[in-house]
């Protein structure tokens, strides 16, 4: 048994992983750690959890939660709060994966770039943690992530976009330059915290985009693409809001190489993605939608070329809270600690 | 490995039924069989299925449906289609479920007046099965399911409604006349079939009630009250639609009896329902809704007698489409086949 | 023209007020006022009024706020503002429209109990204005309001209940003893602040009863239906969230009087409200729906009564916005400055 | 008075047209002609219009549709039906507006590919109203309209797009080859058949593209375009629907020039449309959503480059059914009769 301590139980992504850990049956749930909810049980702040997972919640700074017996800790908490913390747990014995931007930089300098991007400190406050840290992309990077004390779990766009793009990038599929990122998200993407723009009556019937100056997700995408590509690669991104809770959509544009054709396109990702358990590569008249994939760890790819205007194309479909989030996160645990990959992962969502 | 022939995957109800059997460790889908999606695979129905469950869905009277080797036939379907096909099976060594009114009423008589109220022929096919068929309301009738060859699945409205008053009536801690039961329910309730009531536009923002003159739910509610209480129990049932996909949240009303106050019915709803793991009974204080069931085999019932007026007031909470429907089936095949009750049922549904 | 000065332009009673002001020939809206938003136009807070509404907002103690020009005052406040504003506005020589509590009662002992119920300071601060104010339910007190100095607008809930069960209780189409209300609202009657029970995420799935204890609304309900029977009435409320934005759906039981039809019910309606330009009464065989008053001044009340069980049963439709808020007020400035009542309000909404 | 004889009138379209009809002071509805609904009144089909329009229908070949006194024939119909329909109406005298695509093309050779397309008879029925009509932009072909006899008014995607990107093809601010047309719409424009799609658990909390070989909108865009810039322009299309009902958000995508800079798309949009009554050119830091256009006949353009990748983008929201639909026609139908062009169209709709 794995056993878990998990930070930041009580948001929608510490639900997700407690959702998956009770049907999965080599984690053991350890430890449930909130500031939110500290000292009540699990069912007191969400009560469909009464029955399924009754443990108490504890201050990340209690006794229970720095002595808890566990082999792997999972931050599901805002920037800087696992960054702040893993230290003492690696010193403990224990492997760390945060769902956080913390972990997903390798290097001081390209952490201080996207915190100063999203406003926080541009110092990391574990440098040495950092540097070899693994970013959590299981499908990129199985083998890091196998011996890998640090994981940063990738962001949920992010993960839409690079599994997407990857192929394309490593293969050259499309044209390195002038990629478009068109994201739609569903709200819960949003996390639990009650705002005035997913209040219901201001949402229910609107569309949005937002932050269109920049997201910090882009960097994640272009380190990821440059890599895969061996060029510097720039992207544009759009995240736009939409009224559905789960799902992301992710249209993904570019220009294809000169004899670049739909059916190379799709074969080269057929081949990309030959044998993974958590990628459908689907030609355009196949159907496809969020829908096909909520509740499960899938990333649902549309290769849909328009070879009439020389357009590569790619449509993205996750559960932005499962292949998004926590679903990605179990994967990586899996992965880990050697378990295999679709372990508590091997079942589809409710529908409808 | 208890084996089920499945008729009707392609609804609802079936993938429900689907859903739940994949992660049971004792159920083991035999065959599924449908008329809508005959000859090809259940994910070329229904994509999301791909790699969870590839079966082939087979026509009821093709050799693989009629020769499948199943202990159980499950019908998610129409009325009039498990009355038809239960005599073959159960020739055949099989027993059945059936989701439709076909069981739900064990004398002629009772069906006759069922049949007719929603249209059609009062001559049961089965009259020899029908009278030895069992209600399956597992709260209700467990030991006389546990032996059931044939067992009548309730309708989702009277599943939320009856075991909202059992008690009441077994107990009289309500008056037994002039019961009020005012539902909502979701739309899947009215199953996948398109309609220009269900159009996503029509309904988005729109809520109504419907079948006014009376629905055939009431006469299961009716029936079983009537045991229960002893005398001859008839209630005034609101079927309504509300813009949600899942639930049925039911307020059940009625007069208080001289003395008996709201401590009382809620220490009897919770005397009767000892032991019960589907039963939630929760004073009106505590936080309850259909949300907190979604995707749980649960019965969340809240108390909430006003005494001021000497009125009983029960608001029960379900999801129509598990413990209103596949959820309910897959306990009673648990209890069919002396499996423990909660098994496959035991995980909340996913949040949000 | 009638010059309106609106306090609370900015929630969603204060929009719904512009909007039909905007269309309405004989209004004039002299001054918008609010606490959030002060400082800054109508469009700055909601974009969607730029170039059809795009005056100032004022502070309520600004020299522009009390030195309006204006004839009548409209009150889109939370309970206490009216009250402490109104004594001004009327020395002022302005009449007042207030949307909350504080001028649905014309006596300091209701106003005392209302004030109680709802944890505000029970003294009323204005209790000469208080004695001489109406209830602002058009249909009922149309004389009066045409009169009155000061008009408290009812709730929504309150609004939809009353209508729906005036003629029952004048005319003694049902017993007065045990009368339910079960009521259904969308969520924009909770107002325009966010809450964690409204995110869009935990919302959008979901239905349930709040305040199970007593809700402020009853009293106002109580307070009309034993005015127009001569009997203390005490009624059973309950008040329930749907995931949508517009709309209360109150589903009205009582027991029938012996002797007392459906017919005899139908007939009632039709005469009591017979020449209403808002109300419709329909028979049960007849389609009715929230949407299909949304977005007017509507209310379309369904009767049908079930005779089998005795039991009385009015379904009431509004828009909580209009009817049940806006509209409502619109209705009343038009009946006290002598306009035509359907001034404004003579359009209906838009659908889908 | 503009008389209009409105033929597909029970469709979403035609709604949106006696909704606008009735608040218009100019407009008279003259004769409403539906085939379905045929012989009853509008009411009767579409009860929310109770007491504010409750004309009859009548079918498209009776005496009363063939005869009626009206200046202008509004088709609200599919493809096909105003093609079949206009000469009989123009050789009467009357002036003829169509929704469909039967009038957007004045040539028979970019008719015969778009029927191709869509798989219609490629043959024109009218080629010669046909070669005279005048695509309904109003805000590109003004003088054109007003002298038209036949207008074939945009449809949704293309009034989105060609909305969004007339300036820059106008004035050199985008490449004009590489344009991508990102584009989701609510689901009313799919109309107000039911379907497997969009039957409401299908579509609650699911998005998806579709058609990605080639929608029959892309014709309209690119030959507007094509005459803006000179150039022959293609652009890729993506149409999605996401879970709203009213709403489109076209994100448009190309190439900066070299020397182009967000500042200058910016000042250069904001002097395309300079004057236009119905065209919001915002920049990238005011906010703008489909909700706040919604139940206007708006577009809110939100100009947001993204130098640091050399990406001219543009984000282009409307109502569907308004601006791209019937406020549209309304507003051609003030251009044809020299009516002021906001007339009946000078109002917001409801928030929320």
């Amino acid at each position: 048994m794995v056993k878990v301590k998990l930070v930041g139980a009580t948001g929608y992504g510490g639900l997700g992983f407690v959702e998956t850990a009770l049907r999965h049956p080599e984690i053991e749930l350890a430890c449930l750690v909130a500031v939110e909810g500290a000292g009540k049980t699990l069912p007191q702040v969400w009560p469909y959890m009464q029955g399924f997972c009754d443990m108490p919640i504890y201050a990340p700074d209690s006794d229970e939660a720095l002595g808890a017996d566990a082999d792997v800790v999972v931050f599901s908490t805002p920037d800087g709060v696992g960054q702040a913390g893993a230290p003492r747990e690696v010193a403990a014995g224990r492997r760390v994966l945060d769902y956080s931007g913390d972990y997903r930089f390798n290097t001081t300098d390209l952490y201080h770039e996207y915190a100063t991007r999203i406003g926080k400190d541009p110092v990391h406050k574990a440098p040495e943690l950092l540097t070899e840290s693994v970013y959590g992309l299981t499908e990129l990077h199985r083998a890091e992530i196998a011996k890998a004390t640090v994981v940063g779990n990738p962001g949920c766009f992010a993960m839409s976009c690079t599994v997407g793009l990857a192929p394309a990038f490593k293969m050259g599929l499309v044209e390195p330059v002038g990629v478009v990122c068109d994201c739609k998200t569903g709200i819960s993407g949003a996390g639990k915290k009650p705002s005035a723009g997913f209040h219901y009556p201001e949402r229910y019937d609107d569309a949005n985009a937002y932050r269109l100056t920049g997201h910090q997700h882009v960097m994640e995408i272009e380190r990821e693409l440059s890599a895969l590509s061996g060029s510097d690669v720039r992207v544009t991104f759009t995240p736009q809001v939409v009224p559905m809770t789960r799902g992301i959509m992710s249209c993904l544009y570019g220009r294809l190489p000169a004899g670049m054709t739909q059916t190379k396109v799709l074969a080269g990702y057929r081949e990309f993605y030959k044998g993974e358990p958590f990628i459908l590569v689907k030609d355009f008249k196949e159907a496809a939608s969020t829908g096909m994939v909520r509740g499960s760890n899938r990333a649902m790819l549309t290769i849909a070329c328009d070879e009439r205007t020389g357009t590569f194309r790619v449509i993205s479909h996750i559960d932005n809270l499962v292949k998004g989030q926590a679903g990605s996160a179990i994967q990586n645990v899996n992965v880990m600690f050697g378990l295999p990959e679709t372990m508590g992962l091997d079942q589809p969502g409710a529908h409808p």
